[in-house]
């Protein structure tokens, strides 16, 4: 495939003309079509870049000679559109989550490995270099074991009216997560609340249980006065915090820590040490993750890698929101992420 | 009672130092005793104040001519000592939490009412005129109903061997929760992990319901590499930031919100509106709590009147961190505060 | 006229691409011609706006039928390309600072108010609502007197060629003061060093003499680790502080100040009061300051209003350029703005 | 010397309680006497250390077997009783500045070098391990070559009755100037204004030239609506900013700057790359630097070392503060430090 590959994308709303300025800005790629349900979108796009063919039935797309579809469409829809897309013949890229639920992503994830099409999900921090520092940083061992994870996920809107925060924003630190890790959670357990709209939790704490006892929580929000987007690593030998908030120092590891004695008795506490060492920010190259996010999905379509985010990387992501949710109706009890 | 009141204060180690150095200061109170199990303690007290008589033996100071006894002593002795005290004639301060269990505060609360003599516990923040600010905004109606609050309150150490860190920094948070809301929680739960010493959890997660469907979610941790001591309490009308470590702004009124239209319909959500007002940071006088604390506590031993963290304050913060400590053995389940 | 304004862009390198963009989205204007020395320069400029004609000759912007000319050239171009547009009858909008000197300057001025054409200079930071706030609060007399102005405008780069960091930078200050204070400065003196360029300042210190004794403190760099942008602004009764690099609270009104007694004597100084009060972070609409800049001026020529930043605003910040200049080669002596 | 230092101070106002509380803690020192001239200030220190003798009388000061006297009153009355003090045979520690005028401080640099007493005036910051770690850094060639430093010192309050802001604030960032580059400024200018009192200034700018090339711009003011303690220093290779009101992270040195190609020609500008490379908060030990200075104060009345901020140190400083009062008479003109 060395001609320009054709892109078409699902869905003009919030996020798709961010996916829609970028394929068109990547070289190697051709911005082909255009679909979503509403006319003033369209227009809006085909004002933007008047060589983009719009419409407002996607299976023209599907119909269409692209080589590939982005869908950024609402989440009930993601399945349906993914599959015939792929039935289609055609490579997908769906927004995160990648589906409503576990068995619908099971299916996809089994339709791509039998038509050996490219199935990505757009979990985008994985693409952040900060988040690609961070999984580095802890494959490396410098930080020692790690012990627990913190994240904070509020803002103060955008509520959504069909799906809850867990669903909205948890899906961006649980993706995190399991990438800096290299690992899936056992179990996880949320509480929360529903304050501005009825049964629709706009507030919820999650806690995840890693292997190795590493422990998680996530605070997650549309209602809080403040933006904050900070991930606090804790680890034997180091600490690292990632403040997405930041505009130019984003990740500050700190050489600091408890140092603990190699024998212990019954007054070990007495022999605990502090240490507070430097604290450094690392210089870390400053591009847009979505941009190579798409770049990384256009090289896979080329040639047949394995996405970094892959379908059974949303799929696990979709098996974690689903057991928070059992989490949250039940209680807060902990939910195996396998049934 | 025209003259001084007499103080002894037992506990020489890390806080006693403060409430000698602010009775000692308060010009209506005489700092007469101290006690300690240490040598070089006493002596250390003994160089900066010589009039304080020293002794290593705390029945002296219960059989001295002392009005009232502060404990800032380890936490498994604050009930004997607190105890002792009480039958012995004196009004008593004792360091948070008031006891090591229920049990414990209960015979205090009842030992006090009985002998008439005041019962106070060290909540600090309780006097600090932020969380007093906080308190009179929530009763003023201005915020609206409240909805949430999240806390954290995480350092590097300090590491006590005898408890964990539940019992050592959630005093603090679940103190200001219940104060500033004027209600006692109705169930909490509770997750942590114990990575530096094993078996003393290092890092909890608190999850506390309260009446009208309230929820305050705490973070204290004594293995993060930042201060921070912050509270956000968002109502349906305004929110509220108290950030302790600030070392001026330490309060910020939000006049933030998302209105929800007095009706409701299926599409209820897209009439929700943001509002993103004013942001006011209140002049606060700055004062130093444990000073304010001080002097509460003479003037209830002068007066007679109940203490703003009373017996029944300490005892229903103990109850809560029992039912957080049940809920951390459980695997995180709801655990009433009421047994 | 109730056609769209049909507009040429001059100079598609750094801020050209900027004006052509907005020129692009604002409904009543039509970007119609491009003009740049480069070739991929329009290249580029034609892949993202395939309708605009694209020439290497200003000559052919200035004989099109294009009723106005946005000129974002080098400053040393400015005067020629400004004065031949007006000649041919457009209207023109000039990047800042106007021109390289102040008799280019004026006539400009001179040639706008002949021909009865629009003559507007790009100080973008007069349309900006933060610098609208301050010149209402201002105005408003809230503040009481001012007493003076601290001004920072540091960060690491871009260095230019052809002209020092006081052109470069210095103008928005500048503006912004004149704007704020609606005064035009009596006297400017100029320090300052060049490190990187031979005799090209990188690093300059500015203080100008306002009527009333107001003093302003203007600090520029290309050669500070950090990005800087904050003006203080201290009246009798109140403070105000617009830190343009913070991305939510922009500007902080301080109910701060010294209160000093009516009558004076030997002693007043014993009798100064502080004030500490409240701070206010006033809500202002987020809006791009380059688009109400565009907007304003596609306005003044379908009106004839004259522009905020008119030609002689343009002249009395590039009369106030030179008397820096002049300060800074003669050891920093104050030099009159207007000779 | 084996016994203990008998230390007198003189002046028990704002800063005397300091050295009298410092000099008590300090194991090899014995505070002895203390000398005011408002009794309830005597009264105040006799409470807080009932074994120092107290007097209205200096005289008593020196004549008593003192060994050493620390003199913290108003400034015009340092020379006189620096003078005494040493002519009674007593080491001296003055409070910065270390006199009114140059002519006294040079006739106390004499008279100490004449009695072979120390004689050290109290510059606190060159104690500070924060301003040491910037003069070691400095000192190690890693910066590169020395560019410019810029000050800012600046609060609301507290207001001198009888010395301006100049004398007040600039002392600390003159002393710390000359400290971390190890030189005298050859000129200096000052701009200001006197807003709150007649005659007084309140707010003041000074730009100092020292030997090659490097320029210091400092700015002081007592009606600043923010505390700001801040310096940079700019390198060639590395640049480094001290926040002295960060509670933690007060120092960071930014691996950043601006390579120049080593030829040039006219087009040199182009060549221009940008180094953004890490940024390192060192670790660096908190301990008062009050505490560090007394210390180093009976450090050289024991040994006879020279001390760090002796009074040759003392005396240039006020040079310095003399020609920034001519330049802020003479409209800011450059005044050479030696006339």
């Amino acid at each position: 495939m060395n001609r320009h590959i054709q892109v078409g994308v699902i869905g003009a709303g919030y996020w798709g003309p961010k996916l829609i300025r970028n394929f068109q800005e990547i070289p190697d790629a051709a911005m082909t079509m255009v679909c979503d349900l509403e006319e003033d979108r369209l227009t809006h796009i085909k004002e933007l870049y008047p060589a983009v063919r719009a419409t407002k039935d996607y299976r023209e797309v599907l119909a269409s000679d692209v080589d590939a579809v982005a869908i950024a469409t609402p989440i009930p829809t993601h399945h349906q559109l993914a599959k015939e897309a792929l039935l289609a013949g055609k490579h997908v890229l769906v927004e995160k989550p990648l589906t409503a639920n576990s068995e619908q992503a099971e299916e996809l994830v089994e339709l791509a490995a039998q038509t050996g099409l490219t199935l990505m999900v757009g979990h985008t921090f994985e693409y952040n270099p900060a988040v690609e520092y961070l999984r580095r940083l802890v494959a490396s061992g410098e930080m020692g074991r790690i012990y627990y994870i913190n994240a904070t996920r509020v803002n103060l809107g955008i509520f959504q009216p069909d799906i809850n925060v867990v669903w909205d924003l948890a899906p961006h630190d649980v993706s995190i997560l399991m990438f800096i890790l290299g690992m899936v959670p056992v179990n996880v357990s949320a509480r929360g609340g529903s304050y501005v709209q009825r049964r629709i939790h706009d507030v919820a704490y999650l806690t995840l249980h890693f292997p190795d006892e590493i422990l998680a929580d996530v605070r997650v929000s549309w209602l809080d006065p403040c933006k904050i987007r900070r991930i606090t690593v804790v680890g034997s030998k180091k600490m690292v915090v990632y403040d997405d908030v930041e505009p130019t120092e984003k990740v500050k590891l700190y050489d600091k820590g408890v140092d603990v004695p190699p024998y212990s008795d019954t007054l070990e506490e007495f022999h605990l040490s502090y240490r507070y060492g430097d604290i450094t920010t690392p210089a870390i190259p400053s591009a847009e993750p979505l941009r190579l996010e798409c770049e990384h999905f256009l090289h896979c379509v080329r040639t047949g890698d394995k996405p970094r985010s892959d379908g059974q990387d949303g799929l696990e992501v979709v098996r974690i929101l689903e057991a928070a949710t059992r989490s949250l109706l039940n209680g807060g009890m902990r939910e195996n992420v396998r049934l």
